[in-house]
């Protein structure tokens, strides 16, 4: 992998690869195929390959990992989009799954890119099996009910009533940082890490959790529409508490700011043990992105 | 364990007591819950267990890919009910999850079984990783686009128009056989059995995979619906092909009689490899059962 933006590609590329040589159902092969090209920022894989960089892995040993986990963000997504759940017409200004393919297949190919991602990661021989099951059992924690599912519930019941920026909290941590500390546990897992740098690069991705949702409630307010794909104000709208309507938008980027110093101190006190060049960079694309 | 039938109750406990321990959401843990404790039959477990037992290997190793089968098996009901799918609100004469939970969490709730089906296999370390990837691998293949996934969109898109019995085959191959034919291949994964009496005892469990499917059409035409749960000839209201609808319920009873004797020749094949008798019995029972 030339640099990480090419990551991203190679991980589409994979993913695309899989769905096609497997399939038997046309149907279930072009919906799945629909969402995963429809794109997202690829922060995760980003994050991954990042990583193993910083541990001197090379990025190639992380495609299966980066690929299963891309294809769990965006399983989330299709189900998030759902009538029975956020009832979204449109995801980064294209129209979501169901409105494509309708309910039911929109139901199974979510069902279909959370099956597969795992086996993605069982199919890939350049990994030892014990390497595979690790990540199997660190993804899907991330993902589980110990992470993700439950985060979607929580923040659905939220809906319903008053929520505390602690609640908030304790949600996001659930809902979006179980998945953006995944890639992370991951490399370390592919790159035989120390023990105490794994601890510290997990702490750090617990820090950039927030600072990414941080950032994504301040561009809800004042995002470019055409950028984030999504109306100004649209969580505000929906009555939803966000660190914005929590802290005011000033009280908002100040926290942000704290984010941002809190990462680059984890990063301070790893200096002398990985490279930690391409993870700071990654501190500055997550505070700094208008999408 | 000390017999078959104490099997699914073990199996049972073994998915609520991972449920329970690694629970942040009350909500996915009680839908979760309600859908695993409404029961099925318990077949794929069974078979797993006769299959260890027939190999010579001790049941319990196989509890934690019982579990995930039949967490997957679970999950595909919870989702095939739903109103965007088949809009079922009673199996086994119960209501159905997104009628006691709401569409949004019956999703979630599925989800959530199918992600966890893996962790449980990941997390039993009485395993190697070998034989754990080995597994989330049969597994999700058998679950995933290339088997059961694509059965059920195959059948969805089936249901629009004629179809002839190559198609229906085709349809219950990947909708219902794959995941009759996981257990079998996963017991003989962990009991670590020869190329060729694996070989034959998956060709014995695509025989019966047919058979039980033969027999769940006869069902629906002659059971008793306080039995099976369904009212009687509700498949063919649904103007769906069964096999009672192709071959007539006679022609119907004699390919079931014609699949009950290839198994009885495949496991006559096995008799101075492995013991068969439980396989036996499970012949009979796939064929004798009223529900």
């Amino acid at each position: 992998m030339e640099n990480n933006l090419s990551g991203i590609a190679k991980v589409r590329a994979n993913i695309l690869n899989h769905l096609n040589t497997y399939q038997h159902s046309e149907t279930i092969y072009n919906a799945s195929k629909y969402s995963i090209e429809a794109g997202g920022k690829g922060l995760r894989p980003l994050l991954l390959f990042t990583v193993l960089e910083a541990l001197g892995e090379s990025p190639d040993k992380g495609i299966s990992a980066a690929s299963a986990i891309e294809m769990i963000h965006t399983y989330s997504l299709i189900h998030d989009d759902l009538p029975a759940m956020d009832n979204d017409d449109l995801r980064r200004g294209k129209p979501t799954n169901h409105i494509v393919f309708g309910e039911g297949t929109a139901i199974l190919a979510g069902d279909n890119l959370l099956n597969e991602s795992f086996n993605v990661i069982a199919k890939d021989k350049e990994l030892t099996a014990e390497v595979r099951i690790r990540l199997v059992e660190t993804i899907s924690t991330a993902s589980g009910q110990s992470g993700m599912i439950s985060g979607q519930m929580l923040d659905i019941e939220a809906e319903k009533r008053a929520t505390t920026l602690e609640e908030l909290e304790t949600i996001h941590a659930y809902k979006t940082g179980a998945l953006i500390k995944a890639p992370v546990t991951a490399a370390c897992i592919i790159a035989d890490a120390a023990q105490e740098v794994t601890r510290r690069l997990e702490n750090f991705s617990e820090v950039i959790g927030v600072l990414f949702q941080i950032k994504d409630d301040i561009l809800d307010m004042e995002g470019n529409p055409e950028l984030t794909g999504k109306n100004t104000g649209s969580d505000v709208k929906k009555g939803k508490v966000t660190y914005v309507s929590e802290l005011g938008l000033d009280g908002a980027k100040g926290a942000l700011a704290d984010k941002v110093d809190e990462a680059y101190r984890i990063l301070d006190s790893l200096n002398e043990l990985i490279s930690t060049a391409g993870l700071r960079k990654i501190v500055q694309k997550f505070a700094e992105r208008d999408q």
